[in-house]
């Protein structure tokens, strides 16, 4: 199972190529197999975090960045929703609020990362003060680069204090997009979700896979790793994730604290 | 007037001596007329609050740290005692909470920071957690070290974002405390401020000023200074940090906004 966590890990000097985001390399060939396979394996987390809870000990952050329509969301829900409500906590950031623009970038992130015991999931995250801000030149390079500085110390600081960080960026091609914008715009029950915003940034889809690229880059460390995942299958996007999570929580040994012995000798009257 | 931000600057490879708590660099030689300047000081500080919230550009961190009864609340109170309420924020971070034990220490201390036009004391801070943590055993160097690497981090981030940060060590000598501890002891008016724990934590009186020196040796830069106080005269210690202040807002050239000129026109009726 080893190599799961570098058959996905980000490669240095990443280049974003269209052509990877279909790339199946975990799937049997069979998709129901396949969703049975993120069925066990979605089990099995829900499963780790009561452990996880219990033991009060390791902190879990899972960072998910990626285009409009990516399937960030969609992880969530794959990868995460068996897990007891309670024991799961999904932030999603969106456009900073005044209070928030008034400090800086890090401090709405700070103030949600999880606990001892605690796995949060960051539905856009810290990068995209480095990509969306980027893209729009709000910020220029120097900007840029300070920022990548104040990420790297931050997540350093949050991993040397016990925090486990996992990001991944979900990888789906231009066309990928298209199709699923398409639906958004086409399916009643999609309508929500779409924003005609979005067809603006997708102008920019070269620019932000430039800059998702040098992100990743500048702030990919074996302390925080950053896994590209081809997301152009949400089934083999699920089956990549889940099984990156549940190696990470398995080289932790996890375990229930130990029963307290004298417990056993007491009569509930 | 440059000359105050070097007088009171730590020194590199600081060593903290009693004898220097009763310095009295800035007196001049009258307490009356030291009381008025410092009033004078502390209205000017008001007044340029107003201009800072106005101008919504910088934020303002004063730090506070110093053995028990050096004098944190009485800087607040005689310097910024002034400023209208609605205007300065005060931070007192005693023991930490569960909720904060459970993550990096840096978490409580990040979510107070200022905003922009906002000026923020931290009444002690994340020193703390490199000093009573480190006297007690409860952290080992290596973890002191790592500690300090986060703080730098933080402070210059911090720092990159906007923010200015002054920190000033209230030095008191040993025997200064022995006599405002007694003071807390008999005076009915201050026994609320007296705690026992203080009387043990007093037993680790060298080990604090050799962690003292430690910290603000590892955490001094030009983006986040340490000044070093002498606090057995309450007087002398606000005149010191008064002027401080008042020269380092000076350096940041405090301007009202300028006038909307269409606004003249306008007619309330």
């Amino acid at each position: 199972m080893a190599s799961v966590l570098q058959l996905f890990r980000a490669a240095k000097k990443l280049k974003i190529a269209d052509a990877a985001a279909a790339e199946k390399p975990l799937s049997s060939g069979d998709k129901t197999q396949d969703k049975l396979q993120i069925d066990e394996l979605a089990a099995w987390i829900a499963e780790s975090q009561d452990i996880l809870y219990a033991q009060h000990k390791h902190k879990i952050l899972i960072v998910l960045q990626g285009m409009d329509t990516s399937g960030k969301d969609g992880t969530v829900r794959g990868v995460f929703g068996k897990i007891d409500p309670l024991g799961v906590h999904s932030v999603a950031f969106k456009a900073p609020t005044p209070a928030e623009k008034d400090r800086d970038f890090l401090w709405r992130v700070h103030q949600q990362v999880p606990g001892k015991g605690e796995l949060t999931i960051f539905n856009r995250s810290h990068y995209e003060d480095v990509l969306i801000t980027r893209v729009h030149d709000w910020i220029d390079d120097k900007e840029c680069a300070r920022r990548y500085e104040h990420i790297r110390g931050f997540e350093k600081m949050l991993a040397e204090t016990g925090t486990v960080v996992l990001k991944f960026f979900l990888h789906i091609s231009s066309d990928e997009q298209k199709k699923r914008l398409e639906q958004r715009i086409a399916d009643p029950d999609k309508h929500w979700k779409f924003d005609p915003n979005d067809l603006e940034e997708r102008k920019y889809w070269s620019d932000y896979q430039r800059l998702y690229a040098k992100a990743i880059d500048e702030t990919d460390a074996d302390h925080a790793p950053w896994y590209v995942i081809p997301a152009d299958s949400k089934t083999q996007r699920n089956l990549a994730i889940a099984t990156i999570v549940v190696e990470t929580l398995q080289n932790l040994k996890l375990a229930y604290p130990p029963a307290n012995p004298d417990y056993s000798k007491l009569k509930v009257v």
